[in-house]
């Protein structure tokens, strides 16, 4: 936890931005996984965790702007609690951390709600993501959970302060991006031809588990890298695949890293396998060089798609205009997804508020297929973290299905593209703080170049 | 997965059992850690596992006896889905795989079931556990959450079939039980003083996630072993410690292993430690040679306490008559829990049922302290698999609180009490089968005794 000035700060930045009205902050409760006490791992609601820091289950909160009043509201623990799960703070001195002196008893948070809603206050609360969170919202304020979209005015005031990460925020994504640096380089060091994927994620994972930290998401380490987000790891490792690993490390405070490699599983890549990655590290170099304030990281997607067009054209893969290309998203056969997100407490940062509040300041997405799975559009400006993550892919069931639709015939060559169905993928990834002259990388250096991951190999 | 006729065949039985009604399975839906699409490892529910077999999110299930119909619903996967997750089977394929061949869009279940109860029709359905289920009963059965009590007749239908293990099941238990062993034997050999409590959970859960196991509760893992469920794992390990470690491997069909490890972190236990340490072999060892059909776990329980009472009285911690120190309750001071229960699909198997109806066919629990946690009270029958897990815990602030309210004070030495408030707890726990002469011990053996402990070690 960080000191509790940190907190008490944050929630001053809240109200003057917020100025009035009562804003509820809803913890998460445990998860069951086959019944009520078979818990999940327990991951407190990153917004919570921002402006009230309390890791625990059971607790929400209330900043009363017009009352001038910020409670905790939670219960204490019973000799049967303390019996399972041993001595905790009281209440009182949980919330004395984050420097909060009201606390109240769960239950009546219904009464202070109501109440405050017979006052005529206007009540703001975040869009649920939890069943549990739709159960409270109808309990506790009468909304059906079709009507609990969230408060606009309260998203772009939390958005406003999450977006900039101070210098203890990135000292704490920092060490999460080591550990996950750590996972990577594991696996780039372990993995042997004969191997299940399973054998790799055990390794990567026991890295994290040794620093006491959890998984930001759920680890991707797999020989079919086309799948983006494939979570079974079941698949024997062969000779002459290709690796591709999506993971992160999270610290004890919540923060994550998200980082991608793509490994030859025998000494050396093929040299089908170094033309497609020289593409890809192409992008990424011409991402990154393009990283500072100012800059919409919608062009920093452009341009490493543009890099894509032209570098694929080579050899053949696509063919025509590439300003046209570019504009018709028919890179997006190859290059199904997003340039990067932010990240924070949440691997995608603020996800549950929105996008088009964080990644594109209200401004509409686009619908077009790839370009609408970019995440951040906004000029880049300091204190942003955010990822570094293009891809090149050959996914089976996307190339048949363009190519029955004739889709994008004047810039794909689907002869070519055929061929390579059994490539797999290509995605490397880091993180990165935009600083006020450029970029800075967070976290140790994970090799992304062929001749490099050889060696270490 | 079971081949299909294990699915057909346990669906018949349901239905001879039930006669009439519509049955209702609620799958399990992913659960969002910090957002929605950020997902914990999916986990789909037991008894839609039991029936159905299928481990995808966003399936629900109905066995309409009355119209002799059976009918899984869900969603075909859109190319989006596929570029993101991969190829899967279609919800058609997947239900032949269990032997259903109706299958039907998720959005058509509200029609089926309106129907059904337009008809004058009985709807079953089972206590909720997730808050995603009581939104669904309310959005579909129009019940709010506080009145979703279940059907008591498909709970106990359920439970005549599930607590009867059948040999393929049993064959997956020990599967599980296997890789928990070697979770255990792998910790066992590694723990040195100097170590961190997570240094151990690393390399336990790495051997489960190197058979591509998952894990059927959170791992415990502490030198705190006298708090029963302490689920953090930040403390340094020292000399002298006992190390307690309670955690099980679970197979990719969902079946549960489940067993606890009490060891030395050093090369020798102390004299103390063996003292209390074969006090609980003792209890062990006894309730063991007790099992065996027709015998109510109930007094398998009370037998080990008996064993506890009566050793401690030896070294002078507990005093008076044992027949009447075990009726009063007094020995839960140190062993506040039960003596075991059932496993199989759940680690606690079926305990979102009821444990009245799991452990205790409808008879009421014993409400006093430590009995009120035994789980399984019943005559043991041929099928049972059930874990036998006697534990000695010395609780500081259990000690303090019936010290101060002079309870029991005819039974319990304090002041000697007071001299083991840093000496932790001890458990070793296993998993047996009931047959029809007596009981099988499921799973490699892992020592319990401290010689053979050290041996190891």
């Amino acid at each position: 936890m960080f000191k509790k000035e940190t907190y008490i700060q944050r929630r001053k930045l809240l109200k003057e931005e917020l100025k009035s009205g009562v804003l509820l902050f809803l913890g998460n409760d445990e998860c069951g996984l086959n019944y009520e006490d078979n818990t999940f791992r327990y991951r407190q609601d990153s917004t919570f965790l921002y402006f009230f820091g309390l890791s625990f289950a059971g607790l929400s909160a209330v900043i009363d702007i017009d009352e001038d009043k910020e409670i905790v509201f939670g219960d204490e623990l019973t000799i049967d609690d303390i019996v399972w799960m041993g001595n905790q703070p009281t209440l009182h001195e949980k919330a004395d951390m984050i420097g909060v002196r009201d606390t109240r008893p769960s239950a009546s948070i219904v009464g202070y709600l109501h109440q405050a809603v017979c006052k005529g206050q206007v009540i703001h609360y975040l869009p649920p993501y939890r069943p549990e969170h739709k159960l409270k919202l109808m309990d506790w304020l009468g909304v059906l959970p079709v009507h609990q979209q969230g408060s606009v005015a309260f998203i772009r005031a939390i958005v406003k302060q999450r977006n900039y990460k101070s210098a203890e925020e990135v000292a704490e994504i920092e060490k999460a991006c080591n550990v996950t640096a750590d996972m990577h380089l594991a696996a780039m060091k372990m993995l042997r031809p004969g191997m299940h994927e399973f054998d790799v994620v055990a390794e990567m994972e026991a890295v994290a588990r040794r620093a006491n930290y959890e998984f930001s998401f759920a680890t991707i380490a797999t020989v079919h890298g086309e799948t983006l987000h494939n979570h079974t790891h079941e698949h024997l490792v062969r000779e002459g695949d290709l690796f591709l690993i999506d993971a992160g490390a999270e610290t004890e405070m919540g923060y994550a890293g998200d980082m991608s490699s793509t490994i030859c599983v025998g000494k050396k890549f093929t040299e089908r396998q170094k033309q497609i990655i020289s593409i890809q590290n192409a992008m990424y170099d011409e991402a990154v060089k393009a990283l500072k304030p100012g800059v919409p990281y919608r062009d920093v997607h452009d341009l490493s798609a543009r890099v894509m067009i032209e570098r694929m054209k080579e050899i053949g893969l696509m063919k025509g205009n590439t300003d046209d290309c570019l504009e018709s998203g028919a890179f997006a056969l190859f290059y199904v997804h997003g340039l990067g997100h932010m990240m924070g407490l949440d691997v995608h940062d603020m996800e549950n508020l929105g996008e088009v509040w964080v990644g594109y300041n209200g401004q509409p997405k686009s619908t077009q297929f790839g370009r609408k799975s970019l995440r951040l559009a906004i000029p880049l400006q300091p204190g942003f973290v955010h990822t570094v993550e293009p891809g090149i892919y050959f996914i089976p069931q996307l190339i048949d299905q363009w190519r029955a639709e004739k889709k994008f015939t004047d810039f794909v060559n689907y002869d070519l593209a055929e061929t390579y169905k059994d490539f797999g993928g290509v995605r490397n990834e880091s993180d990165y703080l935009i600083t006020e002259t450029g970029s800075k990388r967070l976290g140790k250096v994970v090799p992304k170049e062929p001749e490099a991951i050889e060696a270490v190999r």
